[in-house]
């Protein structure tokens, strides 16, 4: 069972997603990546979501750039969860992504992450600590990798420290 | 027949909407204003679209604040003509709803008007000017409001002058 | 058992809450609603925290303005969903607030809203969508809310619709 | 005759064109491209716009970058529809060309595009659905277009989609 | 003689000149202040512009608001200085007048100042140094200035300041 | 003997003071608070610093809007430390005053606190910090207030918390 | 004699003037380009401004970067008129210099031009402009520019146009 | 003993200290730089605050990018003196970690530096000036910097100045 659906708004937005992916993986959570258009295939985009809801998933995460509507749209076809990552673009600095992702009307959610390939890899964990909710494993896996973290910080800490007296 | 259909996403949009549609009347072009929102009731919204659509409507004129999808969606559901007027929100001071607009990917056009009441008087002017394309006698008073505000801004000019030597 | 747990940096936050409990009441999901700062209180802060996971506690919704870590700094103390609802502040239109929270760095996830009272709607409706991945009446009235939604909005439609032929 | 009438800044603009021309050929619109400035060559732009109109001409296309005066100047000049692409710069991240557009006084109405390549592209498109208002044939090659897009969707999705269950 | 003129988009922006038109008055330059719209009275404005160079007029100061294309336009009908007040509008933040204004392309010059008030003063003070440049009696007016506003700053220190020891 | 001295590009700044100044009272921090502008009264300001500097004087805080150079033309008179605390205008949203303050170049350092009133107090807070390293009654102080500080976050959670099961 | 007095704040901002001092000197317009700082050499500037006021000096042109204090405190020292260049550096934009030149408060005032090269070019010519108010000769080599202008534009477009039928 | 504890919020920070360090070195002043992270390793960032207050450290300089909570974080920690360096991060134009910065709530001071490289200068200059208020011979050695400062600007006015007559 696929629990977590990524919808790319561009197939150009694929690279955003590859170190997010490994940690899905890593978790053992099933997904599916698919590309869609809001605007350019809306009906397509429809079926790809009553078809991962029909077989049981429950998170979405939409990758989207510029005016960004993806992630709102997909929050109006459905009332599982909706993370949503913004792409930059030069043009206004990536505010346009950004914005049009979290001021979002009321009634309609959208979880809104940092720009994209940081921001996609927190959408996964995010997802991930949603599903741990109710997945012991899981939440032990979780609980790790904060440990392994900590343990990565202090490594980095220990080869770069410098003193001076 | 109208020629124009106004979608609001959201009723308290309305007064945005007063001056613009005295311009309509004045013209002597049929609309339909409705409330409808891209993400509370995307299938209503396609109902709007379609029924206008199907007795001989022919531009789109969406207002909306926020992550403003309106325009967006609508013109992913035809091939008319779709004018977007942001309205102000004073979170990030207006900059969601026009980024929201105006950076909408290739393939989908929509056309962004200014902000608010003055922005929704130009969408009706554009429409207008659309439509006068094939349309002498709305060419013809088009041509004339011009001169008319000549006129105005000349009278303005008279009361308000100062000279001083 | 409270299910979500409500932190806010500052009491003049809570008119922002109002319409956002009532969601959680409708749903009939146990909350508790907390003040505390990251900054003027971190080990209060954490006490929070731990009693809340302690007794079961699911979901955070943080909400807080200007440099609002708030949020940030609940997710290093937990691997439980957070979610942020900025505040809004006239100094930078509201952009200290949401960039404190959208732009995470990777690791630690948190998903951010819009701004304030709509904002935390969001937030209560998010949260009751993650509880309802295994809540089967909760999810059936999250359902019937949407279809509430569109009534609503229909209902917007009539009262308000115009048409000039 | 010539129904679009493109007009550049700056002939560095040229670049942003390439692509919607294309659009423009393949639907069979006639156009001219022609570069002026409106503070450089004020009176041949004039020139450039009345031979347009009195040829039968009947959309503008404006291209320019930072204080984007181009569009405004030309919607002064004529009752015919304007398009406004914004051009990039990377001083205030291209806020310079987008707002010196989008933000044009009541009366005299501009739609704004996105920017640059992809808003070229939109500007050709939505004066192609312009003109498509009173041309059936053209109203059948967009929506053929259309069609096409999501079939483009379709396959990108076909070859880039992953699952990992 | 007329030496400045000012020229306002709208008689809405009357009262940005207050304050600094009693400078002006104080220093003993003549000036015309009129109205007119680079959009909607372009030949209107054109006149003025004239008629005020035909007189001897040296200096031109612009007021206007949103998308503010009034000094640049002016710039590219003389080769007479022109400086720029712009106005504020809460959408956008008055970025808008302020971008419109600074970001001339090369070869038409415009002068911007600060917003509303203060910057008419300081585009009234600019002028009149300016003008001082070649008038002997002026400039001892403008040195003068500067230390009547020392005996300012100073009076206003000795009744506000405070000491805590 | 005053240790800080405050200095206000304009006697309107004042209101932003009031709070901050009862903090230093309270840890018992002589100060001398005045009037001075950096481009309106340079000589008087080298002065203000020069006096001040002399009498052994140790820290500066500034408090100016708009292009607010009064903290940076004090930093360069002066190598003891300089506060900066931005004041809000609407007119570009505050952005103004902030980056006039926190973006000098290397070599003449200025410390940027936050807008305004809170601002204002942590700039009071920072110096007495800075004072507190060598005084060790003022850093017992400083404890306490944080205790203080905590034991109000807790009144204020025990006023408020909400919980509903 | 040198009319025109060109401060940069740093070496690193010379490549910026390369065009506009070509145009000086087609124009015969005497100048001298210094280097100096505002911040970290405040007494060596003003000797620069005095030096340049004594020998007949007219007109400033400041260039600079970040938080551009140079040609506030140019103005602050002198009755002469005052122009700035801002530099753009990619943390925010191009914002930071650009706003805190343009805001000046009320009775310093200065004339803020577009960025970097082009902003430069417009510096020089807006000198010219001022300095041909009463130089007939240069005055009508500014008229000969303007003609030379469309000129090139004309040729612009004669090798660029394109028609499509 | 180490007076100044530098924390990076990641490696990848590194090169944004080089010349300040130096700064330091050259001035004797003692210092730690350590890697720790506000959100990845909250305690081990405590523990390494806690142990250079113990060894009578007294000023902190954090670095970080987008949302950089680590200064208002360790300002949470202590009542020594906490300086803030922002790091540029493309999406919004470096505005997340700026205003993640400066806006600390009234309480819990930080004062900004400007971005990466010279703000990290800058930092260290300040905690220079705060720890030279105390140590007379860095205070004179202060003093010497400010004069060679003075004199390097002038070498680069000798290298670079350009009359033209």
């Amino acid at each position: 069972m696929k629990k977590v659906l990524i919808v790319l708004g561009s197939e150009s937005d694929l690279p955003v997603t590859e170190n997010g992916l490994k940690e899905l993986k890593a978790f053992g959570i099933g997904y599916s990546l698919r590309i869609s258009s809001a605007h350019r295939s809306p009906e397509f985009l429809h079926g790809i979501v009553d078809e991962f809801q029909a077989q049981g998933g429950q998170i979405f995460i939409c990758v989207a750039g510029k005016s960004a509507h993806l992630a709102g749209v997909v929050a109006s076809m459905s009332q599982k969860p909706v993370l949503a990552v913004p792409v930059y673009s030069k043009e206004t600095a990536g505010f346009d992504s950004l914005l049009s992702m979290c001021q979002m009307p009321k009634g309609i959610p959208v979880g809104t992450m940092g720009f994209g390939n940081h921001g996609f890899i927190n959408a996964c964990l995010l997802a991930s600590q949603i599903i741990g909710l109710n997945d012991k494993e899981l939440s032990t896996k979780l609980d790790q990798q904060r440990i392994d973290m900590v343990e990565k910080v202090k490594k980095s800490d220990q080869s770069n420290r410098m003193d001076f007296e």
